[in-house]
């Protein structure tokens, strides 16, 4: 702590001669130096499973993660809720610098998405090295020995290294970096790490409740989550979209039947549901559920220059997913995200493939989410869906109906609302936005590209609401990162540039 | 072989005092003594696993059938094809009986529907005993021992027992019940019993074309399969529907992709299969592809007087289904397995319910059975809706698109065709018409229903097209036995009537 605060003294003298250069130059010759031992040290934190529910390993996580903190001069905290023994702690952290004029939040999660094994080419905790993207004919190679050079080409595929222990890593690196040249952080640093960001941040608001005013002061929360712009130029992003989802379950016999004896009497529960999810869209990818654009918050001027300014990737965006054509007849992939969705996260009904048999399925599923823009009230949003649901002729029900229920209705819908929250979004215009344009211009050699928001989602809206403080989405990791699929990994170039913007980012006037 | 031989001497010399009743009576008395062990014998036969690609079981099923049926004076023969080591073997049977006036075939298969272990209450192939339905409260019981007395609502759980291992039970125990009591049998019989019916009958072409000949002297075939009518009354069958099948997977994006950064952008394959599936049947359950119902051939006047005579069983299936109603605004069950069906037999994108993750899903799949109606011919009907893809605006494929293609068209749809074969029906006044219908009126102690058609698939048309013979199905299994799907059962009145009907089948005059 000590050294942070005679750090700053150093810098300030120098301010007006080069104003933050050494910042840039000391990440860039630390991590040429030390870029071995940076990257044992992000698959050491890789290694460590990181599903929400996996209580153990969450927790191997936290404690891990606080000690690396620790080490480097911040003073950590696990917080914890009473009587929530499972619940991921959330991980507080403060770096304190005497005359700083500025307190910047940095919000990482230190969570997965949940995996299926089976699909990934190399397990998911065990992180694995290659030589470019898998699609690319990337081949395995082992982590380097120190002072081989390091392709930032190369990419790290595990669970976890985009989305979201990338910054981790980084930040770590940077106060290395920082540390060992004697250059002194300028602002006050709250870190907030947190643990079940991808199961929906299901305690984030009592966390809020419980443990406001330790983040009370911050001035801006800078959000270290998500990908750089596709085209690979880095962004700052002002906003999320919501979320939130259903499924939805449709019933037809009892018990499975023989497709021959009552293929078509007994109605087919998988075509009733194909039925009701076509009746939700049209060909071209727009909503037909009644009133689900009316409550769209249109874009203020400043937001639509900065979109036009936004470079044009649709085709490109194409060309990387093997598609002819997108949603809306190509519309404009910004002005798609700035629009609620409707999306088909699976469905499932009897067995199909190889593994398909000669019957009625008695049930099919499907799990939507509905990404919400801001104006759209998760809940509201919910009940338009089951009201387009009951307009098809269904009775909704809450529970699996029992054969009585069942007996009673033609059609019957079993709809299980998931928890869900408001997207937000942050003015262009705060104190932070041009130092941190500055910053990420600077790390990258780029123009930055401003964005409103990004087509996903973080509990934004509780920095707002309940802390009241302005949040700015300031993404590292590579676009292509697989984020929530099979084979999620991270490009090194993007770690590099995550190390030098938040060496800029902690020494900024 | 002799004793059958000296037993029909005996018989003929009382056909006048009492033409068959003492076979009833001997059948009856028979499985009253030896219920126990007629139980035990059948559990042993159903404890084989019996899935037709299960090799090594296949095999001990075979054996072991054939074992038996010889131990009881049958010649018996296990055919197989050159260079199909792993086709199950079609077992062949013969009892000669010396001035026989005709030959009669009875052809069972032994090889059941693949299972899913974790659906089922108790496992495939652990035979199990209840006192009812599992359905109706029924509660497991021991197996009975000698001498115990047997409800005739017991059933017994395991893949097969109702489909389709319960006619050889059945027979063994007649054969039994007819030679303990030196009553002659009055037919020539050829034993035919498949290992594959349930995977389409692949091979039995091929048998035919090597092996006819020993089959060409029959006179007629009883399929020994299927349930009895759901009235519970006896039922002779004239026909099957023909069966084949489809499955359809569409594509999206070459990998999953985050539904917030990319929902409503890219394209969802979940929905576009919904959208297609919608497309092939209204909401009353008519098939909307062109063409579909234009070759059904209509019925002759016996067989509507036959369907008209029938019970009319609908509103207890409904009931029985769990269903408020039932397709194409509740029209009479027979008259809509007399058309051509379009069923889903599963679909699966994604992933849906509590392992959902929040991405649009590469692909969709569904698997499709189609049951023919006499008419149908099922590659014209594949092509059929083949064609309703196209004019949906699919481009199809036979094998997974590569990205090239996928980058060239906007709706692909891969379209694998399954083997099948057309329906059949058989004339309802062949010479042995009469006297089965009143072999199984005594059986039963009630009326029987003529069917001209079932609603289930069997390669019936093999028999008419190369071995020139007609086919009379004789089915006893329960109608809900849950066959093709989990707990697969069968209820033991239904084997007592069995046992009783083949012991009357084996004396006719």
């Amino acid at each position: 702590m000590k050294r942070f605060a005679v750090g700053i003294v150093t810098v300030l003298s120098f301010a007006t001669a080069a104003p933050a250069q050494d910042a840039l130059d000391v990440a860039r010759s630390h991590r040429e130096a030390h870029g071995a031992a940076i990257l044992a040290m992000f698959r050491d934190l890789l290694a460590i499973p990181n599903y929400a529910f996996d209580t153990e390993n969450i927790q191997r996580n936290a404690q891990t993660i606080a000690a690396e903190f620790e080490k480097r001069g911040a003073i950590m905290e696990l917080l914890t809720l009473p009587r929530h023994a499972s619940v991921p702690p959330l991980i507080y952290g403060a770096i304190d610098v005497p005359g700083a004029k500025r307190t910047i939040g940095i919000y990482v999660h230190y969570d997965g998405q949940p995996v299926d094994e089976s699909r990934w080419t190399t397990p998911p905790w065990a992180p694995a090295l290659r030589t470019r993207a898998l699609g690319d004919g990337g081949e395995a190679r082992p982590f380097p020995g120190a002072g081989e050079a390091i392709d930032p080409e190369w990419r790290i595929y595990a669970r976890g290294a985009g989305d979201d222990k990338a910054p981790l890593a980084a930040l770590l690196a940077a106060l290395d970096a920082l540390r060992a040249a004697d250059i002194a952080i300028t602002s006050n640093i709250r870190f907030m790490f947190e643990g079940e960001e991808e199961v929906g941040s299901l305690h984030l608001r009592e966390y809020f409740a419980h443990y406001g005013e330790k983040f009370s002061e911050v001035d801006a929360w800078l959000i270290c989550d998500g990908p750089v712009h596709q085209s690979r130029r880095p962004q700052l992003v002002f906003g999320v979209r919501g979320v939130t989802g259903l499924d939805i379950t449709v019933y037809g016999a009892t018990h499975e039947l023989h497709s021959g004896h009552y293929g078509n009497f007994a109605p087919n529960p998988a075509m009733m549901l194909a039925q009701l999810l076509a009746s939700m869209k049209d060909e071209q990818g727009n909503v037909l559920v009644e009133g689900y654009y009316d409550t769209v918050e249109p874009l203020s001027e400043r937001e639509r220059a900065a979109l036009a300014a936004a470079p044009d990737i649709d085709g490109q965006l194409r060309r990387e997913f093997g598609l002819a054509s997108s949603e809306a007849g190509n519309a404009p992939y910004l002005e798609r995200l700035l629009l609620p969705s409707l999306n088909i996260k699976g469905l499932a009904g009897g067995a199909a493939g190889p593994q398909s048999r000669n019957v009625i399925p008695t049930e099919a599923t499907a799990s939507l989410d509905l990404r919400l823009v801001k104006g759209n009230d998760p809940v509201h949003m919910q009940e338009l869906v089951e009201a387009h649901i009951a307009r098809q002729g269904y009775f909704i029900v809450r529970e699996a109906p029992d054969p009585r229920t069942r007996f009673a209705h033609e059609k019957i819908a079993l709809v299980s609302r998931r928890s869900g929250y408001p997207a937000a979004r942050s003015s262009m215009d705060g104190p932070l936005v041009e130092p941190l344009r500055r910053a990420a211009a600077r790390a990258s050699g780029q123009d930055v590209v401003m964005m409103p928001s990004l087509g996903g989602s973080l509990p934004l809206y509780l920095f707002n609401e309940m802390l009241g403080t302005p949040v700015i989405i300031v993404p590292i990791a590579n676009h292509d990162d697989n984020q929530h699929a099979p084979d999620e990994n991270l490009r090194i170039a993007n770690l590099w540039y995550g190390i030098d913007l938040y060496g800029l980012i902690l020494t900024m006037e």
